[in-house]
């Protein structure tokens, strides 16, 4: 494994990681400041929609797995398939909500020498 | 405009024109063999499912458009992300069903000179 894939595994772990524990600023660490996201059925958005979204889910449990299934690392950019399983279970004791799905996701090695997520093409859609 | 950054609009161009004509043999030569599809709600697919589903799309009029957002071109490698609207209408006169949203794709500089579609993840849904 090189040091860029071993980089860019440990930035999909940190973001899990950070995720989980409600670390909204360890995840916008982790993304590039021009970063866009985009998930079906509405406009593609970025960093400072991302971390609103991520404040209104403050106080719920979340918890969740990604698999990288495809990574490519070309220089300073990569590109990576995964696969997500998450649960968001609002405080209260309402019932878990779960998706999952695949990410296509551009990753960029920037000045600083560490690898950020750049965009992301979320796939994951409810279980039933 | 780059050479490359031409054959890549010139990729997206010609994938619209063969999808709303049906040529289906065309569209499948505009993607590498190990292309793979993501859509939300269902396991990533190849070329193959592809062209399946492409055959069952037979005798719909199909008419669409794809605007290029971002296009970064990495050597052989490029992603590109873009807005595209879609309508299908079936035969047998059904009112037409009407899709928009955005995609993020990989391409790839295959060895004959050819960009190719590699990986694509779309998110377009249905609009009410």
């Amino acid at each position: 494994m090189t040091d860029d894939e071993r980089a860019i595994r440990a930035l999909v772990d940190d973001w899990m990681a950070a995720t989980r524990s409600g670390d909204v600023a360890t995840v916008l660490g982790l993304m590039t400041d021009d970063a866009v996201f985009m998930v079906p059925g509405r406009e593609p958005f970025g960093k400072e929609v991302f971390a609103a979204a991520s404040g209104d889910m403050r106080g719920a449990e979340i918890d969740g797995n990604s698999d990288i299934v495809e990574l490519a690392i070309l220089g300073d950019w990569a590109w990576m398939r995964a696969r997500i399983t998450m649960s968001m279970t609002p405080p209260g004791g309402a019932a878990p909500m779960r998706r999952s799905g695949y990410t296509l996701t551009i990753l960029r090695k920037e000045a600083d020498g560490k690898w950020r997520l750049a965009r992301d093409a979320n796939l994951l859609t409810e279980e039933k």
